[in-house]
């Protein structure tokens, strides 16, 4: 007789004690709820793949040089809003050396957290034009941004990128952006959820597109030198970061410190405006916000107006992170690679065990292994794979809700240990033999 | 003959070089710049009242435990959005022991600055019923409230209260909420930037109107316990900070720590939303943010989606400097009374040299000294009272876009240094004496 891993009664009763619908479309939030109360009852540790957060400790680069701002007393000033200068230098630097690409340090700009950066660029996007009233989100992609848009009551459109890779991505995006609605495009690169990452040409589709259409590229680098299938880590030198920032002029890049520095507590990124578009004066925008140019509606109209600025010592933290990175002594890549050594081997193991990667390939070229992959298993849509997982002690979240129209899970390696890989086998095999049966 | 105290034509041609169409209506930001190229022209400091920024070295709780939480490594996580525990139990207390009021830690929550905290309720407010999209400002007021509004394109009405003290508070409300389109009322207590403090029997005014029409008080306590009239730093003990939170259960309380704390770097701030408040489900909120009760949708949806909560180790420094207060061990108060000290002779000099104060009692009671005061003078408009200090080495901003109808301008004390009392009264004489001529 076939047995799940955790007595299924023991899950049933845990959903139903935290009133969720159905586990399979649950969010994020409430599968954490979720799997702490069953480990709680059950004293069973799960393999836990649902969060998208760093699983390594904080860069000390930035730890240090933090505490230090603190020790100099910079808690009592207000920073500037558009940033401290010794950030806004440093972050110029960083995205010249790491990824080939000159945004002035006036068009790099702080915000709390990435999440405040897309929030301020859907603002002032979404009011350059009054004919422009959407935003085209190539999916999959990051659930909250679409809450940003639903927060702000702005209109979007979305496609699942996964049939229009290559040369097909040109007739299917140049199908919304003909229609002269769109706005922006923004995807992540690589991936979330997918770790897909886009090519060069892909790149300079988009690239060409948006100049074409005059639309902005909201290109959100959460994941920056994170396809590990190059080492990045050669600051001024090939390779570099992929980015469309090579291929046209309309764009804002989002760097974010949470995965690549292991700093998303302090909420601080940078959003890196391009010089002409930073300059760059929009009719409709000046009248919707009194102001000048569009780094003006950005800075000092929006994010003055959204937070009066970014936590001050957290700019000064990443400063010297950036700082570290460019003098070529702190080599960030190399400590997040574990994440790509890890999902190697956790894939392999899901792989063997009857289930495939869902978003497999980049084009010819097989995925790299990161911070995300994703699993389906034959017969099991996406939300009855998330539920079944969990009867043997396994948790992620489904794509339904990342704008994918496959069936499949996301699976984050961050907090799973690697000695977790011995359990995480068995209870895979364990998974396989209940459903091949 | 009389003379100014700088060159005229040095002070004329750096407003030219700036572009200022009129000194004396020109931004907070605009007057910093100015001054700076005067003050670096001719070599002579300027008595800088226009900055309403922190004069004192930040709290040393907050640092230390700032620096503590760094060194655990809370750089790395996500903050809950809703707070971290500590913090929200240290807020429900500090405001139990301060203010005699009781908010449970479930409605005290962290936002980025109290700039975040009303982005945050005015949006809440503007979406709770159809009928109400209007909110309405006591003024004077920060501009920066009346930028959130116009950044979110949402409507707002106000008056100058100046006229409207006592019981007359009462007809001058009515006759706005008796529209039935005002979903909130917004002030700030003590005042930014006249330094009135709404009485007892204002603030009951305020509350039983709000209780009767339904309406939403947001009561901006950026100056907490900054009424040197009395001494707060009794915890648990009356006198206690004033608040309309005595008086109707529709409120939320934004309590800054830039000032009293002198923490306005770390961007950390607490909404204390009333229990009542934060269990409240209105039907058309839950449709404009999918949630459930106005809690929810300040929380999950709106602070979520603008920042995905507040720099991390800034609120370990929040929570302790709540503790020690309320411990007994810090007495804030004492530290920032010399703010009202400085107020008190700085306010003698100008009296003593033909100026008065404009907004000069709560009811029959002189105003308190503390980190603002404003300043008239017989036959100048405040725009021109603005302009022609400059000449004397003064710098202040204009009361006219704070709302006030009066004509007048605020002064803020925290950066003028003790050791410069001489330098102001000999230029304030000779101001006097000039336009006595």
């Amino acid at each position: 007789m076939n047995v799940t891993f955790l007595p299924a009664e023991t899950v049933d009763k845990a959903i139903r004690q935290l009133r969720i619908p159905d586990p399979g479309s649950a969010t994020i939030r409430e599968l954490v709820a979720l799997v702490n109360v069953i480990e709680e009852e059950t004293g069973e540790k799960y393999i836990r793949m649902e969060m998208g957060v760093p699983g390594l400790v904080p860069s000390q680069v930035g730890t240090e040089a933090e505490i230090e701002a603190l020790r100099r007393g910079v808690a009592a000033d207000y920073p500037m809003v558009d940033g401290v200068k010794m950030l806004k230098n440093e972050a110029s630097r960083f995205i010249r050396l790491f990824a080939d690409v000159d945004v002035s340090p006036d068009g790099c700009v702080p915000s709390v957290g990435s999440m405040q950066g897309t929030y301020a660029a859907f603002m002032a996007v979404g009011n350059l034009n009054r004919k422009k009233d959407t935003t085209l989100f190539i999916d999959p992609g990051f659930p909250v941004q679409k809450q940003q848009m639903m927060v702000m009551g702005q209109k979007y459109a979305s496609f699942d990128v996964f049939n229009f890779r290559g040369a097909a991505l040109e007739a299917k995006l140049e199908s919304y952006l003909s229609q002269g609605n769109i706005n922006a495009i923004i995807y992540s690169n690589p991936n979330n959820p997918t770790w897909i990452c886009l090519t060069e040409e892909e790149l300079q589709i988009i690239g060409r597109l948006a100049t074409k259409y005059d639309v902005i590229v909201l290109e959100d680098l959460a994941y920056f030198a994170m396809d590990f299938r190059k080492d990045f880590y050669t600051p001024g030198k090939p390779p570099y970061q992929a980015t469309v920032a090579r291929y046209t002029d309309n764009y804002i890049l989002f760097i974010s410190s949470s995965k690549i520095f292991s700093y998303a507590g302090q909420r601080c990124s940078i959003m890196a405006i391009s010089n002409q578009l930073f300059k760059r004066e929009y009719p409709d925008l000046q009248e919707r916000f009194h102001c000048f140019t569009f780094g003006n509606a950005i800075t000092q109209r929006i994010l003055y107006a959204l937070t009066s600025g970014v936590c001050h010592s957290a700019q000064y933290a990443l400063a010297a992170m950036f700082k570290a990175a460019s003098d070529g002594v702190y080599n960030f890549v190399q400590e997040i690679s574990e994440y790509g050594e890890k999902a190697k081997i956790m894939k392999r193991i899901f792989l063997d065990n009857g289930f495939h990667i869902v978003y497999e390939n980049d084009l010819d070229e097989p995925i790299a292994d990161g911070f995300y992959f994703t699993l389906g298993y034959p017969g099991l849509t996406g939300a009855e794979l998330v539920h079944n997982l969990l009867y043997f002690g396994i948790s992620a979240i489904g794509l339904k809700n990342t704008g994918s129209d496959r069936e499949g899970i996301r699976a984050c390696v961050s907090h799973v240990g690697r000695e977790q890989f011995g359990d995480l086998e068995e209870r895979v095999k364990l998974f396989d033999k209940y459903f091949k049966a």
